[in-house]
Parts: C-alpha cells; structure tokens; sequence
C-alpha cells in the first residue's frame, strides 16, 4: 500500500522563504492568510490529503466507475463520503470569490493544496478539479444573472461543472466541430451532438452537474470563428433555482481507460438538452480558453503531484529492500544486504525525481502567485508583468512538468524491480495515472507549438525578454559569490543555450515555419530546464543566507546538494536540445508519407 | 483493432546487404539457409505473426490467465490453438540441434523470426521463448542422459521449460535466496521454497513444465557460491520417460500485473518437488548465467518488437487521422483538414522510433551473427571475437533497446491523442507489456553495472577496443567520401564522447567505485547511441551504393534520411551523457538516506 506525506515544510521554504510571501500581503486575500495561517491552512489540508483522500486513491483504481443500463454513474465507493468532507471542509471555496460563497483566499494556496490533493488522489480530485475551471469561465464570460445562478452552488461543490470540447473527429482542431445549438427563440438553444472523453461527465457526488459545452450555432460560419459556448445542466432549474427536470444529456457510456480509473469519462450524448448561451455568439473558443488555461497549469500541477508520491514510495522501498553490498563496502554490515538506497544507480533515479520535483514546485508556486497579482493587483504595470509571465509559463509547466511526472512515475516503478511491475504495490497505478496528463488539456506537443508558435512572438517577445533579463541578473547579481558559482554557471550556461535557440527561431522559423514546429518541444524542453534551474539558484541561494545565518536544518542542507545534482546531471541536457533546434526540420520532414 | 506488417523488407536489407549473410555461408547451419530460403522462411513466419499470433494480442491482454482451485491454470482463449501452430510449423524447433530433433538453422534466423512473433503477440511469444532458455541450460549444463530425457520434447514443443531464480526477498541479489534441496540418498532431491514472478510457470498448453531451479542444497556455504541449479519436472516422468505422478510443485497465484497479461507469471510453491542436480553442485549461478545471457538479448529483442509495432500503429493513425493544416500550408487541401503526419512534431515521434528501429535490428542481427560464429565457427580467432563482441553487446541491446522500446511506446500512444489513452486502440498495451522488458532478466540499471563493471574490463578491455577500432576505422575509410561526411562526423562526434567517457572511468573508478555506479546508466545509453549510430553509418554506406548502382528503391532513399535524422537529432545526446558522467558521484551519493 503506497504512502504519502504532503511536503508541507518545503512548500512553506518556497513560499516563505524564497518567493517572499509577505511581500504580497497587499493583495486582497493575501492580508486574511499571513504566514501563520498559510501554515495552519496547509497542515490541514495535509491532513485531508493523507487521511481522507489518499486512502481510496487504490480503490478508486481497482473498482473505477460503473455506468448503469439507465445511464447513471456510480464513483468507487467511499469517493462520495471523501468529496462531501472536501467540499464542507471549504477547499472547493478556498481561492473563489467572496460575493459567490467562496473565502476570497489566495490562488496560490489554492495551488499549494491543490498538489497534495493530487498526490492523494488524482482521479477523485478531478471532480472539483474540472469545477474550478466552469467556474471560472462562468465568472468571466457569464451574465450576472449566470454567476447568481450557477456559481454559489458550484462554490459549495453540491453542482460539479464539466468541460465539453471533443468530439470523435476533433481534439486539438475545434474548428471540425459538429455539435449543434438551435435557437429556441425564447432565449435559450437546443444543444445536440455527441461528446468524448468528458471527466467528470457524470457521477452520483452532486446535486447537479453543469456542462459547459462548446457548439455551433445554425448558420453559424465554418472553423473556430463560428464556436459558441453553452451551459447546460444535467437537470432543468425549477424556478427557484433548484435542479428538477432532466435535460437532454445523458453519459452514453464510460471510456475503459489506461489509468484515471476512478474518475469517470465519458461520452456525453446531447439530444435536444436545453442549453444557454454563455459570452458573445461564435465567441466560444476565447470564452473556453479561460478555462483551459486554468485547466493547464491545473494539468502541470497534477505532474507534479504523481512524480512527488511516486518519489515517496520510491524512497521509501529503497530504503527498506536490502540488496546487494555498497560499491564502497558494507553499510549496514548488521544486515545479509544493504538497503538498495546505498546503489548509486538507485539514487540517480531518486535524486532525478528530487531535483525536478523541488523546482517544479517552486516554478508552480511562483507562477501561482502571479496569477495572484494578475487578479487582484491594484498596479497595472505590475499586472501586465504577471501575465505575460503566466502566458509564458502556462504551456512550460503543463508541457514539461507532465512529461516528467510520466518518467519519475516510471523510474519510481523502477526502483521496485519486479515487484513494481505488480499492481497491488501502487507503483503501476501512478504510472497509468501520470500518463493522461501528457494528452489531456491540449497534447504536450501543442503546448510546445503553443510557446513557440504564440507566446514567444507576443508583444514582440516581451514576456521572453523578461524572464531572460531576471535570470540573467540574477546570474550577474551572484557572480561574486563563490559558493553561488556552481550555480550560476550552470544557469548561465543553459541561458545561453536558451537564448541562441530563440535567436535560431527568430531567424529561421518565419522563412520556415516547419522550423519552428520541428523545434518545438526541444524548446519548450530547454525553457523548462533553464526555468527549473533559475529556480534551484534562487533556493540555493536562500538556503545559503539561512545556513550563514546560523539557521542549520536538513532541508537547507538537502537544497544545496540536490541543487548541485541538478546542475551536474540534468542541466547539460540544454546543449542536445540546442543541437537538435539548431538542425532545423529538413531530416524531420523529408520522408514522403508513403515511406513510413 | 491494431495493425502488423513484419518488417522482412528491412530485414532482408540488413542480413542481405549490410551484414553480408553470404559470407557465414561456411558455418553449419548457413549452409541449408543460403538467401532464397532466408527469404522464404522470413516470409512464412510474417504470415504465421500477422495471422495466427497477432489477432489474440488483445484479447490476450483482455482476458488475462485465471488460476483454477487446483492451481491449474487456462490461457486466453485461442492461445493454446496458436502456440499449437507455431511448434508444429517448426518455429520452436528452427535453431536448435539436429540430433534432438531440432532444424540446426542459423541462431539468425530464430532471432529474426523471433521479432515478428513478439511484436505479434509479446505475452503468448514468452512461453516459447522460456522453454528456448531452459533448453540452452540443459545443452550446455546437463548430462547426455538429462539431454536425452528432457530436449528432444522441449525442442517439439510439447515440453515447456521455465526459470526460477526470484523469492519474494531477492531478485537481484541471489546470494539471499532460501530455496532447500535435501539429498534423497538416490540422486534426487528434495526441493522446498517459494519463487516468484514465474514467467509461464503454469499453464494449459503443454503436457509437462520443465523447471529449472535455483536453491540452495543443505548444508552448503552462505551467498552465491553455495547455489545449485535443478531440474524439477511439473509431472515426474514415469519409467517411459512420460510425464506421470503430479510433482511438488504448483502455482500458488497469479500476479496481477500492469501487462502481458496473456503470460501467467505465476508464485510457485516447491514442497519437497523432486529435482534433479543439473551442472555441478555450488555451480548453479554458473548455469543459470546460461540462460541468462540468451534471455537477455531475447528481451532486448522485445524491446524492438513492441517499439516496432507501436510504430507502425502510430503511422497507419497519422495518415489517417485529419487535424488542422501544415505550417507551410494545407496538404490535404480537398479535405476538412489535413493527415496529422504532416505536423513536425508528429513526424518527430514517428523518425525518433524509426530511425532507432531500424538501427536496433541492424545491431540485433548483427550480434545475432556473432551468436553463430561462437557457437559453430571453426575458427578460434573468430570464436573469441565474436564472444567478445556479444559479452559486450548484451547488457546495451538488452539496457538500451528495452529503454528505448518503452519510450517508443509512449511516443506512439501520444501520436494517437486522447484516443491512445483509451485501451480499445490498443496503444496503451503497448505502453503496458513494453514496461516490463526494463525490469525482467536484470533490472536496466543491472545492465548498465554488467558493462561498467565487468564487460569493460573483461581481458584487459578487449572487447571495447575492439569495437572502438572497428568504428573508427570505418569513419577513417569513408573520409574522402564526401556523401558519407555528415555521418562519419556524427559517428566520429559519437565515439569520442564515448572514448572520452572510457577513459573517465579508467582514471576515475578504480579509486571510487561509485563513480563508475553513478556513470553506469549514462555509459550504457552513450554507448548504445555509438552502436547504433555505427548501424546508420553502415546502413547509409550501403543504400548509398545501391543507388550508385542504379538500384533505386524507396528503401534505400529512406535510409538516406532516416540515418541523417539520427545523426541530427540522436547523436547529440552523447555530449550530454559524458557530461553526466564526468561529473561524478559526488552529488548523486552526498545525501544522507535521511535526508530524501
């Protein structure tokens, strides 16, 4: 049975003590959550996560969801019991808006719980998880008369939301969509189509669940300009607002997946349901994008989430199955063996896992509490600053933090021989888990396309120069101090790897485009290494002045280290996907179809 | 429904025209197998793959083994017909000795055969593919009479054979394991203890099980050195020679495992089994390194086979599946959008697996060759050559191309978007049973110690001097050849990591072991690209001389590119493995255990 302790002490070390928490304590929200309650707030949702989610993160994958002849949904048992104490214990409400019920608290803390939560059990937290993003396009796109219908009863989390782009023919091109919405003339549409692979389609945790669902309007032109977005409820609202009749939408049949078992996807059938115009006619992929970006870096943290458990249980077998004798002799001569954390190829894998996963949350972190400042901060400049870095980040965190929580879960599982192999030690389970984050909200592939192809050009590459100018500065700021030199060379270096693979772009992606795309995902690969390492110098150097200081902990010390190991073993990766950019897309695109 | 085309064609190309088959024409077995038979032979077992094995892929994978109260335990529905098929076509039987029955043709072709049959059906192929080891054992370790008793059956097919060496408490580390055998006084003994992950251990397909055993005889000395290997029949065979009286041994359950559920891999109770001393008494280790060694290749052969049929699926969706226009402007421009091959980022995945596909096979058969040559070659020189070349060979083909295969896997199920998450398709099989072939026959991390710590050193490094020289003399003879520069400078590039890496390791890890532990994995992957990177060069000279000779085919011109996109985009890994490895172990083993 795996085990799972949320690492609260390193999530407050980042929040506090490397990002500066208090320094945003002007923000709304910011002001009812100093560090104290940061603390209390995580410590409990830690509790949470361990003791009420993790438990039925195993069952949740061996019953997984049941469709009845009736359409209906049954979730693994006790995963309603578990929703109910989530939703009551207000970590639906956590970050939404006070006007609407919610408790108006940072979404960074939001993200911080959101992990742990993850980690626990992904599938279960998906049910909320796909709320926040309705939610959100609610809050953005929809009249107030919209938000006072839906969104207070979703805060509570009695209604769940859901997401409905996918149609068999059309994933990541919405513009083939066929799903139809005829005007009724009396304000509302009649919705009809099929959609697939819709989590959270439907499920017996709540009163209601409200489809957001993406489809074209009679007469409505061809492609993406002619998408308009609808709510849809599962049940009719009476006129107090209150679920009653069923609507035209019914759960067609569960998809049998590779992992995510107990979250149950669906093909959501559409035959007439009422539906209601949500943001402007044909204006629907912008107003669904609000969600997906939320959605993404939400897929970034699940990333995170499953490499962070995988990790734990990795460390905890290697330390307890004994095998074979140090390199360097015995270590535990008491012992027939010694514990397998003593092999070196065993620690490169746990040390991969650590030095991604401790900068992948700080990366989370920091970027959350941009989407703070993007919310709520009063100065403008400040804002467009935190957007641009968001816009940046989004496609980096959900690209590369979910192509290594697929490999960490993969190199955890290694660490168990053949016993990871077998199901009943979870290992399998977390690997099938990790694997959707890859595909789900937008394939890695058009994260790469969609940092390279959009967000790098963006008000003339400002966000780019940015992040360039911070790192580089702070390389500059620390060149002085020695201790800081294995840092800030090894930073430096995957900076100028970075920068010559943007100039390669600038300057043979616009003649070219196949350039830009065969670039792609070394790029956004190379972004991700050089962001990670940005981020072990800004803890290295924060551990630094808590050791000067006098403040000796394991953690501080344990952040030198794995910040080293970082630089040594993971950051030379920027020279191949360098070379690799610089090759450009003749050798990639020169095969005809046919000889494949 | 997935897809398989053997891939004879290439093949053909490889033995043909790259590897010169001819020339072996004066070794046993070669003789009856002159090219039009190769061809012939090649042929048939496409059509025995693609019809008989490859349709109970799935449903193998569905239905799974179920073990009765009895213990006994029933295949997939269809496998036992299947195998059935494949020993009476002479399949089992292709490359072992004549006076046991057995065909005497090349080791070359079996292995050829070998990688059509598990890409049809990876799970099905292993229950042969056991018995294939268990033979090699008893040709190499038995007495005339064991011979005689036990391999004219198991070479008909009749018999099967497994190989039990793991108990719950060791896998790696034999050294620990517990197993007793306690003389009778008349030859036999018997043998008590629990082994697990049995690979075939019980099963419906044939009329006795041939266990081959490790364990431990009473009274004999602590560790490795006081392990002995028996023979332990599932049915003890009556004066006849026939399988009769039950023996002490079932399958006390079946693991429920992440894939190749169509194999049961069975825990397996001894209860005072009577077995039968095979090689000497403490040799055992010894023995089983003989079934070892084959087994090994056969699952770097595994790694190939599902890498190359997950290719193929990738492919056959990408032309079929239409999703939004080329970079450079629609190609499909009579459709509503255009074949998702066109997307460099698509094309990215399908030339990563095709151009380590292609080279894999090359080193396969090539390695294969060498299996010939020591086996029969009259020539101690060539003997000793060819023995060095596959001890240095088989932890990379095993390490690298089940890494590889895996990652194949993957890549092809991300081709296939939210549908290759969904296990109808059949992609996320691939992902599963591929998952396997990096743990089983030593851990890939085991590997890479094997040519770190023994193969590199064997005889004063013969062998990788050997390879060395060979390499670099082919990039010395093309030098003036101009359409071979890009290659012969990726190879070169290639190889002086490499060497650079040797020589590391040299200077570095006789003083501190753990730095040849930390480098292993590293080593093995650089390694594993020169290899293959040779492949290409030798691949490329040949199409390229074909074309002179005005034998145009589309593939040759596809070696051309395909070989260039692995110099472009593969090759460049190798700078950054030799600057993993000379980084040393200092941050990977400076953690205490505590401190993760």
């Amino acid at each position: 049975m795996p085990i799972y302790k949320a690492p609260v002490a390193d999530t407050l070390f980042v929040l506090n003590d490397v990002l500066g928490y208090e320094r945003y304590a002007n923000l709304p929200g910011f002001a009812d959550a100093g560090p104290d309650m940061l603390e209390a707030i995580l410590g409990e949702a830690a509790r949470v996560a361990e003791n009420v989610m993790h438990p039925l993160n195993r069952v949740g994958d061996e019953q997984g969801c049941v469709r009845h002849e009736d359409g209906s949904v049954t979730t693994p048992k006790g995963f309603k019991e578990a929703y109910d104490q989530y939703r009551e214990g207000g970590w639906m409400s956590l970050s939404l808006p006070a006007e609407f019920g919610g408790q108006g608290l940072p979404y960074t803390i939001h993200s911080a719980v959101g992990e742990y939560m993850s980690s626990a059990n992904m599938a279960l937290m998906m049910y909320p998880g796909l709320t926040q993003g309705a939610i959100a396009a609610i809050l953005v796109h929809g009249t107030d008369e919209q938000k006072q219908t839906y969104v207070p009863k979703m805060t509570e989390g009695v209604w769940t939301g859901t997401m409905n782009l996918t149609e068999p023919h059309c994933g990541t091109d919405l513009g083939l969509l066929r799903t139809r919405a005829v005007p009724t003339g009396t304000g509302s549409y009649k919705i009809s189509g099929q959609k697939i692979f819709i989590s959270a389609g439907d499920h017996d945790m709540a009163e209601n669940i409200i489809h957001l669902v993406l489809a074209r309007i009679e007469g409505a032109p061809e492609g993406t300009k002619g998408i308009s977005l609808f709510i849809v409820p599962k049940f009719k609202l009476d006129a107090d607002g209150n679920p009653g009749e069923k609507n035209g939408v019914s759960c067609g049949s569960i998809e049998e997946k590779m992992g995510i078992h107990g979250n149950s996807t669906c093909v959501m059938n559409y035959d007439d349901a009422e539906g209601f115009l949500i943001g402007a006619e044909n204006g629907g992929l912008r107003a669904m994008f609000v969600m997906m970006n939320e959605a993404r870096l939400g897929v970034g943290l699940q990333g995170l989430s499953i490499s962070e458990i995988a990790y734990q249980n990795a460390v905890a077998y290697a330390k307890e199955r004994i095998q074979g004798r140090s390199l360097s002799g015995p270590k535990a001569p008491e012992l027939k063996a010694d514990p397998i954390i003593v092999h070196p190829d065993i620690r490169r894998n746990l040390m991969n896992m650590k030095a991604i996963n401790e900068a992948g949350r700080a990366l989370l972190l920091w970027t959350a509490l941009q989407a703070d400042v993007t919310r709520s901060s009063p100065d403008e400049a400040a804002r467009q600053t935190a957007e641009d870095h968001m816009g940046l980040m989004t496609p980096i965190i959900k690209g590369v933090l979910t192509d290594k929580g697929f490999d960490h879960a993969v190199m955890a599982q290694q660490v168990f021989g053949g016993h990871g192999y077998i199901e009943e030690h979870g290992m399998s389970q977390f690997v099938r888990d990790a694997r959707i984050a890859m595909i789900y909200e937008g394939a890695n592939g058009i994260q790469a396309l969609d940092l390279v192809g959009r967000k790098l050009a963006m008000n003339g590459g400002r966000a780019v120069q940015t992040f360039f100018k911070e790192v580089g500065d702070f390389c500059e700021e620390n060149r002085a101090n020695e201790q800081m030199a294995p840092f800030t060379k090894g930073i430096k270096k995957g900076l100028n790897d970075l920068q010559a693979a943007t100039m390669w772009l600038m300057q043979n992606a616009m003649a070219k485009p196949d350039n830009a795309g065969a670039a792609s995902t070394d790029y956004m690969h190379l972004f991700g290494l050089v962001a990670l390492g940005y981020m072990w110098g800004r803890m290295v150097k924060t551990a630094q002045e808590k050791i000067a200081a006098g403040e000796t902990a394991p953690l501080y010390e344990g952040k030198l280290v794995t910040g080293r190991y970082f630089m040594d073993r993971i950051m030379p990766e920027t020279s191949a996907h360098l070379a690799r950019i610089s090759s450009g897309a003749d050798s990639m695109m020169a095969l005809d179809a046919e000889a494949f």
